[in-house]
């Protein structure tokens, strides 16, 4: 019955942490030095705790270097905003990443904004944003879950130009920055949301299908136009009493229906999650190259 | 035959001047001082010297001062950039527009990022543009073509929640901000361009057409769903050897028979047009009116 090519992410993901493991080795072999990224935790949320965690682990994994600043959820702005300018003076550190969200009382459009554009890894600031959504521009950082769902679809060699693709969600973290991704790569874009008079009839237009809205088996099988590709980045929790935790966790996309329509499919988990730290790592190598070409021109009193 | 009802974004332009000419008498009469504009234009092109000509009128008839920069085409980045620098320091400047497009030599992103938010009355600055295209921010002015077609559906009380809209262009300064305040306002956005595989099937979905693409007659009434909303904001001249001129202006849309489909359309000259104009005006006045409220503010100590 099952006929839709399953999108392993996680293999995906770890050949790419494989390249930059490789990549840190050889530059560091070469100059000394290793990428850094910091990351800023304030409070203490479980979930973002897990999410900083695993972060750190991956960089250990990959060679780059962390540096762990963590502050009660009562932190003052002004304190916030110094550690971040602390950081933006650290040459240690390549990329910095401010984990969301942040607990009512900060401004968190001033915290980004403060966080250097050249380490800005997340790609959240109101300047990568705003040319991440211009035509002829470019952020120097994407957000990493968007460029992970587009990753899968390139080294899936699955195309995107002209194709019709339907983004349900329109969150500043995953649906609109990933609209925007892909417009850059000439799809014709169609953003759905919780004010949608009609999902159902948007998802049966489209080539690929991007999921982004926190809703447990949201999109059904019968939506799906047979081929299509469906990438689905929602992680939700569900009861299952069969399991010791008590729950499991699936996607926006009704998964198993959906992959006798589809004609590639990513999984919850091991699909786009796994993808988005991958992502982080290259942007931090990203950050730390520009940085040694920049330093090397200098030198040569190219610029 | 024709059943659509004829958007008169001339007059609507007009009413809007006259409210905004109200309320800089009455802003006028309190304060002793009345909202400026700068413009700043590079270089010969007959197009941008009418346009800056005309800005220059509307200011004038609504009581709004103007400041004319007017430069070479051979002025270097530097000296464009001071230029904006010193209208960023000059207290009875409220708005600043630099007429685009700039010669090829102008670093274009850098001189839109020198101005002032503040004054960023065109709302091209990176951070107003980021600001627009992020779920739950404000950017402090909105580019004014856009502003102008979503100020025509709310004149004309027609609804944008929930509906779908189809955006025909993704250029900075029409179809991306468009599409960006639509979906603000909880439409359903499709965006298509030059690579779309199909602009038809897609117009036929749309209970609102925006056409930005610069194409006679582009968009056919057939595509047009009976009773939707057509926005045509293309300007095209084309040969007309019957007018003394020996051209006239059309929009993207064929007008004529797309009348006796859609519920309402804008014609060209006199839909969208007048519009950018009238928007230009209240971005103006608004950034007047932030000023005036911020040193009310400062005198009352309340920062
Ligand atoms: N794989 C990964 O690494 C990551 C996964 N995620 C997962 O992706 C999902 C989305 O995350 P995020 O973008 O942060 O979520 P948000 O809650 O910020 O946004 C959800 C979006 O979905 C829309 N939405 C909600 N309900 C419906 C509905 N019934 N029909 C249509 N649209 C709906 C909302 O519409 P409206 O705007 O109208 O309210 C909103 O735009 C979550 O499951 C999250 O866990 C998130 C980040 C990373
Ligand atoms: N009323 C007013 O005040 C204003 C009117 N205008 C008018 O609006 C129109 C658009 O202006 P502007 O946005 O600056 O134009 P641009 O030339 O910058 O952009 C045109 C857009 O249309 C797309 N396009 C071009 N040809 C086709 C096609 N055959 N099918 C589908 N899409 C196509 C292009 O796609 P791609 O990106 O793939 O190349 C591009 O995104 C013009 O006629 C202009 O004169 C503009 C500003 C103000």
């Amino acid at each position: 019955m099952s006929t839709a090519r399953i999108i392993d992410g996680k293999a995906i993901a770890d050949t790419i942490r494989g390249e930059i493991k490789e990549e840190v080795a050889a530059l560091k072999a070469q100059t000394g030095r290793v990428p850094g990224l910091a990351t800023v935790l304030v409070g203490e949320r479980p979930d973002s705790k897990v999410y900083v965690g695993m972060k750190h682990k991956a960089c250990l994994e990959a060679g780059i270097h962390t540096v762990d600043r963590t502050m009660p959820d009562t932190v003052p702005q002004a304190e916030l905003l110094s550690t971040v300018q602390a950081l933006n003076a650290d040459p240690a550190v390549n990329g910095i990443l401010v984990q969301l969200p942040l607990p009512d009382h900060i401004n968190e459009e001033e915290i980004l904004n403060a966080i250097s554009l050249e380490k800005d890894v997340d790609g959240f600031h109101p300047i990568n944003i705003g040319r991440l959504c211009m035509k002829g521009r470019e952020s120097l950082f994407e957000p990493c879950t968007p460029k992970g769902c587009v990753e899968l679809l390139d080294r899936c060699e699955i195309p995107i130009d002209g194709k019709n693709v339907v983004v349900l969600g329109r969150s500043n973290i995953v649906g609109i920055p990933v609209a925007n991704l892909l417009l850059h790569r000439n799809a014709t874009i169609t953003i759905c949301h919780s004010r949608t008079a009609d999902i159902a009839g948007a998802v049966r237009q489209a080539d690929i299908i991007v999921a982004a809205i926190g809703k447990p088996h949201f999109v059904k099988a019968e939506w799906i136009k047979p081929g299509a590709t469906v990438i689905d980045v929602g992680i939700n929790s569900i009861p299952a009493p069969e399991r010791k935790s008590g729950q499991r966790l699936v996607g926006d996309v009704d998964t198993e229906p959906a992959k006798a329509v589809a004609g590639a499919i990513t999984p919850v988990p091991g699909g786009v999650g796994p993808m988005t730290i991958a992502m982080l790592l290259r942007n931090t190598l990203d950050g730390f190259k520009a940085l040694l070409l920049e330093q090397a021109m200098l030198r040569l009193q190219l610029v």
